[in-house]
């Protein structure tokens, strides 16, 4: 919030560069990780559909062999459910999250709360609150970090009802712990008129944990699968990372795009316009 | 936000309803006074595109001798624009909505503000801070209110750079004017957790115009036309409600649904179960 020009100088390299497993959903772990690094991105976020029925530690262990930083795991949450028996489990699933990210090695597990249709907004987030809590002590135990990432309003029926970034620093900010933080993704809060000050507050209070970059395309066709590659679409990426970057934050600039276009194309060919679209436009 | 409940009791009478022309799209502007009056509802908000060629004036005075009240109508607005001729073309047409308004016997003209892809989202508010200011001499002449209409995120692209209530109240406020107020529509605004404080806000102040209902389908299969009947959707309809009569709001429940689906289907059977609907789940 100072005076200064706050408008992200352009990227010159891609040591910064962290590309989600589902960004190339088409690809196992071995093939993305085995085709990031060979491509010079550094760090890798791993979806947690990628280690069904896998050796995480030793999963952990080929992401490191190659190079790649693991930058967190993707995703726990869902805490909202209208019965005591649905919120059990969604703890119990987020215990599991917590275990895999400290096997895998990931410093934080990124939660996309949740949100259940048939009850107040008031109490799915209560809910959410409460189930964040209740997962501290493992938390902590584990050493991982749980980042409350907002969700885009359009997205408040069922799949979060954390919807600005003003929220999540509430929530944050209640649950007052070293272990909990916020993920920051363009695509959700791009619109939000506070958006500066709140990013401010965020890495103010510590909290600022992760960046996620992509694309809003005009027009989205689908609600959850057409997002665009940086450049494709309308906001403003280097506005936006600057506001980041001012705060201290020196983290990676994680590409996390799902798009059934983009799946549907040959996957090296889009880890190039990745790269291309990372120097020229994020 | 006093400590009294605030959602509302169920609606028991038509005496309020108001229905949007663009609801029923398939019928013409005389079909739908016609139908609507037949039905017992009380109001119509009347979309320009149902004007097309028509003498306004006989058209205001058709709609009156079908018994029905001239609630609104819709809609003018998107302001921002990257050339000055285009921010131009929008004021002048702007300026026949409020004369269509008056001529119609409308006493305001909703403003679905617009956004500008190419720019700024801080420079499309400032256009359309700017357009409404320079219509206000021609609204107070004209007798005719604006209404700023805060449009979801989801929109803030390209059809509207206002996308929260708080937002839209700050503007009206500033722009400090008898002739501005603000419409306030459940699609648009159910999942801001400031909903509550910013209705009483706006209410306070005396601009609330309009309240806007339907619902939020899940899934959503598009961005545009697929709203739900109420009770069809997640939205707390009587809690909204609620908040906004607790303001002293008295107008009519104006029932806005752009759906494909719905619009696909026997016109009068849909005008029934929007009434069923009113009573049941308003």
């Amino acid at each position: 919030m100072s005076d200064a020009p706050t408008t992200a100088a352009p990227l010159t390299d891609f040591s910064r560069l962290c590309v989600h497993t589902i960004t190339t959903k088409p690809w196992t772990i071995e093939k993305a990780a085995q085709h990031f690094a060979q491509a010079g991105v550094k760090g890798i976020t791993v979806w947690r559909d990628t280690l069904a029925g896998k050796n995480i530690r030793q999963t952990g262990q080929m992401l490191l062999d190659e190079g790649l930083s693991i930058v967190s795991l993707c995703r726990g949450g869902f805490f909202p459910h209208l019965k005591e028996t649905g919120r059990q489990a969604a703890i119990d699933d987020n215990r599991r999250a917590i275990d895999e990210a400290a096997e895998l090695g990931a410093p934080h597990v990124v939660l996309v709360c949740g949100a259940a249709v048939g009850q107040p907004l008031a109490e799915s987030r209560k809910q959410i609150r409460d189930g964040i809590a209740a997962l501290l002590p493992q938390a902590e135990a584990a050493g991982v970090k749980l980042a409350i990432e907002p969700l885009h309003p359009m997205y408040a029926d069922n799949r979060s009802a954390v919807n600005t970034l003003g929220q999540a620093n509430d929530m944050a900010e209640e649950l007052n712990s070293p272990f909990v933080g916020v993920a920051v993704d363009v695509y959700h809060l791009w619109w939000d008129p506070t958006l500066e000050q709140e990013i401010y507050r965020c890495g103010k209070n510590g909290h600022l944990l992760a960046f996620h970059i992509c694309d809003w395309r005009t027009p989205t066709v689908d609600l959850l699968n057409d997002r665009g590659l940086m450049g494709e679409g309308c906001i403003d990426l280097r506005q936006i990372r600057g506001w980041v970057e001012a705060t201290g934050f020196s983290g990676f600039n994680e590409v996390e795009i799902f798009s059934n276009r983009l799946w549907a194309g040959d996957q090296h060919e889009f880890l190039e316009n990745i790269k291309k679209a990372y120097l020229e436009h994020s």
